[in-house]
């Protein structure tokens, strides 16, 4: 199918259009910049813009049978900062897209929520989709909303959507300093010799995703020809302390964690019920949190030894996903 | 208290402007345009400006203790034809109220979401306030946005909010040419000898409340200093048959209702648990559905014989709740 990749030069989206290609798909990837990491990939096409100019959106649509929107403006721990730039960026050019799709008639979409904010502090974990709705933080307001407005676009317009909550994905090509993901960031402060530093007193569980294994179930799900939401997840809990404990032992060097107060915008303990999916689309992870920790800590070693420097830092990199 | 009204010169806003007053407090409302059907009320002070104005926002908050928000820039009906200015103009003009109450020190807020909408199809009716948020349509959507944004802004900036999720007012002040209420709309066809109409067969049940009832429980919960989210509602459910029945004793006429094909916005059933006010509060609604029918048909004859004419289309009156 002819696939259009928002957000495809990002972390996951990498690795989305990796897999669409691995398929067979023809694959255009919009986004605001290349990518960081490596080059160009073979054989797709790259268009460069603003998520937030609908006209280049439309533009971007041109002949496009399904549409994977991996865009988001802002991070689960910064989103706070200016919640009405999270609306504007996010939700209302949410709708820009949603609007175009429906005019264009291009119909299937595969949108990425967020696993690990929208069910706010959950009543039961493992978590399943049908649980409610109650963000806490505004990371997860905003996903909520969007997910709410495009099933709204699916009754009412005849859109086709797949909605993935993907829990922690971690792994290649992820920023690593700090704003996304707890594993890189801390593998990237043993390669910089620094303290990695723990909000809370470490206990605090995470349902962590190697981000391949993501994208497979992306690609897998958009192919489904399926309508509905979907956990994205391993299914198993890790805390901080695991974690720490997993990275000694793959980088062999002894972590001395610096723990700072706790954050009033973390959920304690986040793990997603991945039955739905097992049972809809037969998909399992295929990494396990040790070897995906070794595949991040190879890669972030093999960029570091590439650029002859340390790895650049990506704080001012808001398109990653 | 010194109280901020905004809206306070609409339909709901204008009751609970009588109230505050009644109940002795300092009223200053802030609305786009002064009250239509009546002239201002003596003591209050009067503020005309946009709610999107975050500046003509802060002005109106000078030397306030107390918020009643209840600007909606939307009708249920009607926020599907444009959800970008739907999200626009209700969750982006309420952050800026936000983020300007937190900035100046407002702690209490009373705002008024839609019991009506942001549970969308309930799995249990009468619906609690525990019941999961799942809006089928855009007013829903958005409604259910602002009330995560408030109780972020509660735990996190140390606001005070009470949410009120009204279920279907009625009564005086109301518009009644087809956008809000279906009691006031029906009863002004009655008054102007046109037939009704009905969106679907007519088995529709809403929990009806009269607007008098709504803005007490609005003054009591505000005073209560409680924090939390509650239903506002009669408890009761009526079918759109059944209040055909009540407008037929009520004006003495047979309405001879035109149906036609029901909406995809509309809910079934919607009627709100009422146990966790009438605990809290002890709050009950103190005028039947037949009396506030009444009191809605004695206040549309008075306007249409005061102004020696049919009454104004409110159509494009968007101020309104």
């Amino acid at each position: 199918m002819r696939t259009l990749v928002l957000g495809g030069c990002g972390f996951i989206g990498s690795h989305v259009v990796d897999h669409l290609v691995a398929a067979g798909h023809s694959v255009r990837v919009f986004d605001r910049y290349p990518e960081r990491y490596r080059l160009p990939v073979g054989g797709v096409e790259y268009c460069f813009g603003d998520f937030r100019d609908t006209m280049a959106l439309i533009e971007a649509l041109v002949d496009v049978e399904m549409v994977f929107h991996l865009v988001s403006a802002t991070f689960p721990g910064t989103a706070e900062l200016d919640p009405q730039a999270d609306v504007r960026d996010n939700i209302l050019a949410t709708l820009g897209l949603l609007e175009a799709m429906v005019k264009f008639g291009v119909r299937r979409l595969i949108y990425l929520s967020s696993g690990g904010t929208v069910y706010g502090i959950p009543d039961v974990v493992p978590t399943a989709e049908s649980h409610a709705l109650r963000p806490v933080n505004s990371y997860g307001i905003v996903k909520a909303t969007i997910e709410n407005y495009i099933l709204l676009y699916h009754r009412s317009r005849g859109l086709q959507p797949v909605i993935i909550r993907p829990s922690n994905p971690y792994g290649t090509r992820q920023g690593h300093v700090g704003v996304q993901g707890v594993i890189t960031t801390f593998l990237n402060r043993v390669i910089r010799g620094e303290p990695i530093e723990v909000w809370g007193d470490g206990s605090v569980v995470r349902d962590y995703l190697f981000v391949d294994d993501l994208a497979k179930l992306c690609v897998i799900a958009a192919q489904s020809g399926k309508v509905g939401v979907y956990n994205g997840g391993s299914g198993q809990g890790t805390s901080i302390r695991d974690v720490i404990a997993h990275i000694e032992h793959v980088t062999g060097q002894t972590l001395n964690p610096v723990f700072k107060p706790a954050r009033p915008v973390d959920v304690p303990r986040s793990i997603l019920d991945m039955n739905l999916v097992r049972s809809e689309f037969g998909w399992l992870p295929e990494t396990s949190l040790e070897d995906g920790i070794n595949q991040s800590w190879i890669w972030l070693k093999s960029i570091q030894s590439a650029t002859g420097e340390l790895p650049p830092n990506s704080w001012t990199d808001s398109r990653l996903v």
